[in-house]
């Protein structure tokens, strides 16, 4: 994983914060194939994500109506129904507009 | 550290997505200390952190002033300083305001 490399904004960003139960059946696999499946979407820029007590993952979009299209896509609502009977005890999603940016890069 | 609970947007996030060095003298202080110090400042919502192979550190502000301000302070300055020639190999900040928010808790 990867800082990703996205264009000069505006863009948007979708950060998902969540909390884990001890359920793991199918999780991982499930987390990976949404990843995979979000990289194939229109707009999509870019996914960040880290995890030790909490999850932070943040997905970087082109437009609003992109992130909505995803969020509708039918394997991606199978999955937050997952999301929300087994995997997750708490969850908050924020949608994002970047306004600026800056990096930094060690010589 | 949990989920944190910021009020109604709009409000702006400031998503830190860093890639550490293997020199960890005075880090673990100095992130303690600037979370500690963040949640004093004026305008400060709330602060959201986890790291495995990327950090991904997620800041709420309740405006863009009170977030340049933060930038600002001195000891702020001098960790960023720090960060950049010891404790980061690569980060990326950017400067976002939320839109829309939801939540998920399990009964």
């Amino acid at each position: 994983m990867l800082i990703a490399q996205t264009p000069l904004p505006p863009y948007y960003a979708v950060i998902f914060t969540s909390i884990r139960t001890e359920v793991d059946q199918g999780y991982a696999d499930m987390a990976d194939k949404m990843v995979q499946m979000a990289a194939e979407q229109p707009g999509f820029l870019g996914v960040e994500s880290a995890r030790d007590e909490l999850g932070i993952t943040v997905s970087y979009w082109d437009s609003l109506e992109n992130i909505r299209n995803w969020k509708q896509v039918a394997e991606h609502r199978i999955a937050q129904e997952k999301g929300r009977s087994d995997w997750y005890s708490a969850y908050k999603t924020r949608i994002c507009r970047v306004e600026r940016d800056y990096s930094f890069e060690a010589e």
